[in-house]
């Protein structure tokens, strides 16, 4: 008989996904979920795909289906430096890995660099899947303050000056639970701060491209990319069930990164590397881009106008440039978690904001709205239906006015 | 400055793989390469894989391309019910997880059973790439000895009996490095042994449907389903480009794997999941399969004939039934790292047996070589130019009689 026993001692701190089971329940028919955090299939350019598999074949024959590199396909890594000139950052193809999806590297890099009790500082609230990737390598979590801006760098001044800290790790462009976007001042700031302390930092940026206004902003990799892993995915701007996710990391990182994906999974599909490889290098992106962009912006825009109408008074919430969420805090003394089970009675699911915070407890009166799986006119209703349900919640706290 | 010390201690059981650097040397042009491990390319269904395209398109649509279950496809799941029933392998498709290659269940599998320090029993020699995913666990290994028929059930009776052993590894149809093929009465002895020792056993079976000859034997998973885990993957039989792995688990550990893989690579390719589930539905394995032995097989024999004439007869080598190598003995006091290197200024390579040995300095004196990515008379050229090679370095060795 096998037993717990049999399992590792790591495996304590790899607990289930409570999201997980969140969104194993919303996908009951009739559910409006606002949980998610995945992109409308109606963006995927299914239209351009079987031109690009056809090229594919005809360009790469047997070797888009043989055995390839642990770094990448060559062709991928190259249309790559293209990509990322646009973005301001000047990487060889050499310099940059392949893995399948962002999520690989976050689990590569748990795995060279953290030692059991290691400090590992994170926005609070912070992206979900970072914390199950590193959990397993046993880290503990050094939370650092955010604001309407993103992390702050007096605080993340604060955590280096007091503890010894192995990386951090941050979403700047529209982040994953907030949305909120580092301004280009606090980008200086942190790169200096990571520079001055010689710290790592993970720049996670899954979402840079989808940008509904205002101008792109650097990514802190380009003001010291000796000390930045720049981390991103084509899950957005192609299909996320490609997994194809890429990084460019100082040669040191980047050389263990390899020998570690050698273990995990050897190399990335080679066929979903070859199609993202055609992807870029046939313009398709940006031509598919604004496309995916015009599909986003009107659903941001319809679900930021009908919170401004339905919600109490007592919340405020994120107005992101771009990306797939919008945070909401509500008045302290509610629990989102208990609120969430009213709302699915209702047929409408979020994520309870709780579950992003590497510290138990923390945001308990805060949320997570996703706009990019649902038309105007279903977000419109779901968020009616959430007023509603936060209207009816608040009279149920005790003194909840006392508590604000 | 980063330097070693940003990194995980982990990182010190992780060295880069010798293999590695010598597959990269051989790929040098007019080398004739028995080093790899990798599928002949004119193996692949190229003309079966632009329909099944075409059906995964129209069938599943977006679909396959959006995220999807950590624990696999599930139209794949299913098409693998009536696969593994094939084999005489009773599992629901809820019991079977599909990994990224299934060098990700060998990490996952890893990552959730090894505590560092943990007992792992492998065969002496065994299959590199468990060796490199289990090391950043930090395990450490006990080596089970083999003869002609693979592991000796008596060598881990008492291994088992005198040490606590997390689980044991091993390749029971044409083994990696050496292909050799584990009898019906041992597999019975084993599947006795390691339900009595209430131990968990890695079945790792990449090469079973590549039989060449013989009636196939029942996988030890159908002797002591509770106890074993069986792995395995299209990467042989379809194309290992599109990373596609399977396993059957016992519930626990199923539960655990797939807590694991979110962390790793949150599900694997979606698309590539379809292709496979096409593959199999459409009935295209078994009528392809047939094609790929029959490449395979003349080029074992071409290989197998050679050696019979033209290496030394102080070299005893095995006569696999199928799969992928062969492995070969020199007399003891023969170095075959050196030997290869001898070998590679003649433009002919193999992999040294030594790196399959979990125990440093093992298996000095053999070697394993690949016959599935050339023809014939490359086969026969490349054989007799190392019979030329072994004779020279024969006479290298200090007093060699002796030696034996």
């Amino acid at each position: 008989m096998l037993t717990q026993s049999h399992l590792a001692h790591r495996t304590r701190n790899m607990g289930a996904s409570a999201i997980r089971e969140i969104l194993k329940v919303v996908s009951r028919p009739g559910m409006i979920s606002l949980a998610g955090g995945i992109p409308a299939p109606e963006s995927f350019p299914m239209h351009i795909l079987q031109d690009i598999i056809d090229t594919v074949i005809r360009k790469y024959g047997s070797r888009a289906f043989q055995y390839d590199l642990t770094e990448g396909f060559l062709p991928l890594r190259e249309a790559l430096v293209g990509y990322l000139a646009a973005k301001g950052i000047d990487a060889a193809a050499d310099k940059i890995l392949i893995t399948s999806g962002s999520q690989g590297i976050l689990d590569g890099l748990g795995k060279i660099l953290i030692t059991p009790g290691d400090r590992v500082a994170v926005e609070a609230p912070t992206y979900l899947g970072a914390l199950q990737a590193f959990a397993p390598y046993a880290p503990r979590y050094v939370q650092i303050d955010t604001d309407d801006q993103g992390m702050r760098p007096d605080a993340l001044e604060q955590a280096l000056s007091t503890q010894s800290i192995k990386f951090v790790y941050l979403v700047a462009n529209f982040q994953n639970p907030t949305g909120r976007t580092l301004p280009m001042q606090r980008r200086k700031a942190i790169a200096d701060i990571i520079r001055r302390h010689d710290t790592l930092l993970l720049e996670d940026d899954p979402y840079g491209d989808l940008r509904y206004r205002g101008t792109p902003l650097s990514p802190i990799n380009v003001l010291a990319p000796d000390q930045v892993v720049y981390i991103s995915t084509l899950s957005k701007v192609l299909a996320p069930g490609l997994r194809i996710g890429f990084c460019l990391a100082p040669a040191l990182i980047r050389r263990w990164l390899v020998l570690a994906k050698q273990g995990v999974d050897l190399h990335t599909s080679t066929f979903n590397q070859a199609l993202a490889a055609e992807y870029l290098y046939g313009g398709h992106l940006d031509r598919h881009l604004p496309r995916i962009i015009a599909l986003y912006r009107p659903r941001q825009h319809a679900m930021l106008e009908a919170m401004q109408r339905f919600f109490p008074s007592e919340f405020s919430w994120s107005r992101p440039d771009g990306g797939m969420f919008v945070w909401v805090q509500g008045p302290s003394g509610m629990d989102m978690k208990i609120v969430n089970q009213q709302a699915i009675a209702r047929n409408v699911a979020f994520v309870p904001g709780t579950f992003f915070f590497a510290r138990p407890g923390d945001g308990r009166e805060t949320l997570r709205l996703n706009y990019t799986m649902a038309d105007e006119s279903t977000l419109y209703r779901a968020i009616k239906v959430l007023g509603d349900v936060f209207r009816e919640a608040m009279t149920q706290i005790p003194d909840w006015r006392q508590a604000v």
